[in-house]
């Protein structure tokens, strides 16, 4: 269930009802020269500027009316439209126009050529989803983020140099390995070269079960993130090795509906040696830039297997200690 | 290209720009109780008046702005979101939706209480896009409704009784056979017993390459017209063995981006014996009802026998008059 909260940077706000728990989340500002891939340009800042004065209180006059977004059924449609919830959103996007449209119109204070400004923005940013299915994905997780004797990996995060994890038996531990080079397509005048490494928090919707993980439901992402469409099923596919469950909210169509493979066991990870698929933006290396292109890319094992030695050494003690 | 015409009825006008091709279509009224599976209650007349007064001439005045829509291009966008183009039309309802909202909310002669109106009804109306993928099928084929020499099948269309054919080579001569029983999921209350057999225009879209050519790119559609989404990917693949050719707008991203199966070779169809997929809506055998379900049905291989019979009839005269 979604809200907006409007202060001087208008956030959603997204409540797990099921385990009390909350996750925020900025609105998404598009690709290219965005201020979460490091970008601070005049245009960048004038687009925040009309993201807290226009769209944040449009979106959350909006909201009031119609009530919360329901985000495990748009998600659930999304992964039936085409979208796996990371770099694929065109149609959670879409799903959330048609919904609030009708809001937006009827809010008398807003003047219509306001309604129209944010209609566009929205129609013209089809990542705008995204930051829906980020902070579902860690209130999903953060239910899980103090859950003694679990090895189930409750956080997946990355700065540029390190990529850590955190463990639901561990609760606040970090453990880290080297930030990854993502293999993808870049935006025109970018290459390689130009690349950070592995960056930002949007991993946690592969730690929650979508994004890379529901890929199979995405197989048209290729064109975003680079490989064949049968690689889409296949990685999909690949991490139901490692995860402990099937999603029951979120099917893939191209599977028979199977559910999306959720909550990824370090035990199973370290014991076949299967990477989470992760797909990602890729960020300039040079701050002011911003976001390069997109691509697909694997965490180092090595986090994992300190996750592991880590969690054998705190319950073995325990389990003795019980015996 | 397409735009709306008012009269006492609007009516979607399609432009086939490279063929000069002109194909008209109601506007898509929703399901069950609808006036084009034979319902006429209070309640379809009342939404039909509704339509003529308040949607036709809101979208008219939105389109006049906008100009026309891009229907090569938003059927190609839908066909990458999970739709096929004859029965699950979720992905195009939902582009139309934010591409004409914005101007709907600027047309200031129009209250905003009824902007909002007919952005409701859109987005209650997932099969608002049919009855745009079916006139683009039209204009597409009537292109080859008189082309000399060619056995590919320009129409195909059934009334409930007949299902009946035309070959590009042949003209406006009809081949028909016995409508065939529609194999499907039936809407709450109703069953297989309720149903009228194949019934309707829609097939011009298989006709034309998308619909049931396409459900590959559309496997949760198996949801609302049976079977598994294997059978979607698989049937598919068998229309290229009767087609001549991969449409170059139209791509399936599980194919790993293939091109629609598009023109079916009476010929092929013949020497291979596979018939046309098609899936399609269930009218109630009685007048007044209205749709009462979806399914998958295949053509009577008579029709195509009688249509390759007069082809080579007509042809094969022809062939030595001009040796």
């Amino acid at each position: 269930m979604a809200g907006i909260v409007t202060a001087s940077m208008p956030v959603w706000e997204v409540v797990n009802e099921a385990a009390g728990t909350t996750a925020f989340c900025t609105l998404n500002e598009g690709l290219g020269k965005v201020l979460r891939y490091g970008a601070y340009a005049p245009e960048v800042i004038e687009r925040l500027r009309w993201m807290r004065d226009v769209l944040g209180p449009a979106l959350a006059a909006a909201l009031e009316r119609h009530g919360p977004l329901d985000l495990r059924s748009l998600i659930a449609q999304a992964l039936q439209m085409g979208d796996e919830g990371h770099n694929r959103n065109r149609a959670g996007t879409s799903l959330v126009i048609r919904e609030l449209a009708p809001f937006l119109v009827e809010d008398e204070s807003l003047p219509r050529a306001r309604v129209a400004e944010v209609l566009r923005f929205l129609h013209g940013n089809d990542h705008f989803f995204l930051n829906l299915t980020m902070p579902a994905a860690k209130s999903a997780v953060a239910a899980i983020a103090d859950l003694p004797w679990s090895s189930v990996v409750s956080v997946m995060a990355r700065n540029g140099v390190e990529f850590g994890i955190r463990l639901a038996g561990l609760g606040p531990r970090w453990f880290v390995g080297e930030a990854s080079v993502v293999e993808g397509l870049y935006l025109p005048g970018f290459k390689a070269e130009d690349a950070a490494r592995d960056i930002g928090d949007s991993v946690i919707t592969e730690t929650s079960g979508i994004g890379g993980f529901a890929m199979a439901a995405a197989p048209a992402i290729v064109q975003f993130v680079g490989g064949r469409a049968s690689d889409a099923l296949r990685l999909t596919q690949r991490m139901y090795a490692i995860t402990l469950a099937e999603s029951e909210a979120y099917k893939i169509p191209a599977l028979d509906f199977r559910g999306t493979p959720t909550a990824i066991d370090v035990v199973k990870l370290v014991e076949t040696g299967v990477l989470p698929v992760v797909n990602t933006g890729i960020a300039h290396k040079e701050p002011g830039v911003g976001m390069v292109g997109a691509g697909l890319v694997r965490p180092p094992l090595a986090c994992y297997h300190a996750a592991l030695a880590a969690f054998v050494d705190a319950y073995d003690e325990r389990a003795r200690a019980e015996l």
